[in-house]
């Protein structure tokens, strides 16, 4: 196959299976030439990449929502870019696009991978770029479809919501306040909660690092009428403490474990799940790949809200290829604040 | 207030709550004379009682869906009986009753009452005395509720219930064969196992006291296609073992965990409930008298199924009002073989 002479794809592949948090030694960098777009594909330059929780969950091998990434395989990630070589009518060089990257600097699509890939086109006159990483990507259609087709918040509700300051937290939070209801965030420090109440509008944030029993006074402080939907990021003790304060008819939105990605003893399970059976509440999972038929819908709704101002976006960017590896690291550590993301080149 | 100079009511009271199995210890023996009839009353002999996993539930100090049972009061328990006197136009004596009769002989209840203690009156050309606590009664009403408006099962899913031989179980599973589904059951014991499939219909049934890894592989043997609803009575491993199984989109009924509620150590939560994520699946409680209005209409279908012997209904009787706390115990360790019935007295 002929190559692009003058273009060299950089990569960050997956060297080994972690065990607990990865390390350096998970991964290996690589390069290898950027091979011609083939009739109908498109060849695409990564701007930037979604860091992302769910990542630590295709490093892992075996069954889940989708398969896991190979070892020596490329890092899977989500990601925008720009199309700078197109062999295909409906991409013209210079669109910007939403698509399946992975971690690195190059995609080159052909016509029959545009779907599997997720390729789309993003109008930066909607968003920013870090916007359609953000409330306008993956993290706001799943907070978005978690809070409203497995929620179905209704006003006057009290929600609330693990890893408030996160991508997935903001969108949820933000949108439940704009639904009319009484919204309460977790968050890992007083920083992040003062923004989260401060920006975002919240009611109040706990600070799970604030201590033994914190989240426990916190529910009890500010949910007096206790939980009535759940959307839970973090899982473990958290998800123990909120059961013990949901509400008749409850429902809790399972969106992820971050707590338990990288444990090294089994999963922990929550052991007031019996909260389920006495308050007659429902806990059910998200996957967000389901909604897609329905993501230009909640994107456009959304976009309205950014435009007058009833909706912020924050977005925590880190610069360059080679520091995904630490970089991933601050998800599990909660070092970011805000969404994640990876800035690969400038636009 | 005068009293029936005739009629000592014996009663058994909850002298002590259990930790653990309850003993001889959590109960005493009490005797107080009837007293009179209240205008609108009526007064009710106990003919028989539900024991119910329940119940254990009953005994313990803090908030569930119903309030505990007090020390020194007498023990709840759901009956069957017959009018004996009566106040009441709506009631004649002779009339069979269902009602909370308490682990007692012989029931006063005001007009007032009538609703709280759940007093309706049963055909006994519907159903016999004892099939009215089993498939016409409670547990019935709540496999019956617990299958169709949680489960709602679609004929050709399969459909795993523990429990398989207990009251709620055989309900469960003869209802989600007649609806077209693939039916296993989860029970102990070969005896039972035999039982379930030979008599009920049951396509299979796992034996989980067959050893370590029984209920796995009998999953694996019995569900090539996963399981699509799983009712659940009994929590613990078998949750966790049924939960790595499921099919996208299950339903999980939370109806008990009959495993868990002697523990003395905290209740075990399901270590693999991210399978609820990776399946977008749900697990849902269910409590039964949510259906009250509904139950005539369950009755009535219940009925023919058991008129035209499309079901089976199994009681394991124990007689006499004093040896309760001994057949209480039968359920937690298995040893009842169908509904438990507590006959108090001949009809």
């Amino acid at each position: 196959m002929s190559t692009v002479a003058t273009l060299t794809n950089h990569q960050i592949r997956l060297a080994a299976r972690p065990v607990g948090i990865p390390t350096r030694a998970n991964w290996q960098s690589a390069s290898e030439a950027v091979p011609e777009t083939p009739e109908g594909g498109v060849l695409l330059k990564t701007l930037a990449l979604s860091l992302d929780p769910a990542m630590r969950g295709w490093m892992n091998e075996g069954k889940s929502y989708i398969p896991p990434v190979g070892i020596g395989e490329v890092m899977r990630a989500g990601g925008v870019g720009k199309v700078i070589a197109s062999k295909n009518s409906k991409y013209a060089v210079g669109d910007h696009v939403s698509a399946t990257f992975g971690v690195q600097e190059y995609l080159t699509l052909a016509e029959a991978d545009f779907k599997r890939n997720g390729l789309v086109k993003i109008d930066l006159k909607v968003g920013s770029l870090t916007q359609w990483l953000n409330v306008l990507g993956m993290p706001g259609m799943t907070g978005y479809f978690g809070l409203m087709d497995v929620g179905q918040p209704k006003a006057g509700e009290t929600v609330v919501v693990s890893g408030a300051a996160g991508a997935v937290g903001q969108t949820v939070g933000q949108i439940a306040k704009i639904k009319g209801c009484r919204v309460v965030g977790i968050a890992g420090g007083a920083a992040k909660c003062e923004w989260v109440v401060k920006e975002l509008g919240f009611d109040a944030c706990i600070d799970y690092k604030a201590g033994p029993g914190a989240v426990r006074a916190g529910l009890k402080e500010h949910c007096p009428k206790g939980v009535d939907i759940y959307f839970d990021n973090v899982g473990g003790e958290i998800l123990d403490d909120v059961l013990a304060k949901i509400t008749r008819g409850a429902r809790i939105i399972i969106c992820g474990a971050i707590s338990q990605y990288n444990n090294t003893t089994p999963i922990q399970g929550p052991k007031n799940y019996l909260s389920l059976l006495v308050n007659r509440a429902r806990m059910e999972g998200i996957v967000v790949f389901d909604y897609a038929d329905r993501y230009h819908l909640a994107v456009a709704e959304m976009a309205g809200y950014l435009k007058d101002g009833r909706m912020k976006s924050k977005e925590d960017v880190v610069k360059g290829l080679d520091t995904f590896p630490e970089a991933l690291i601050k998800l599990f550590t909660g070092e970011n604040f805000g969404k994640l993301v990876l800035q690969v080149a400038e636009d």
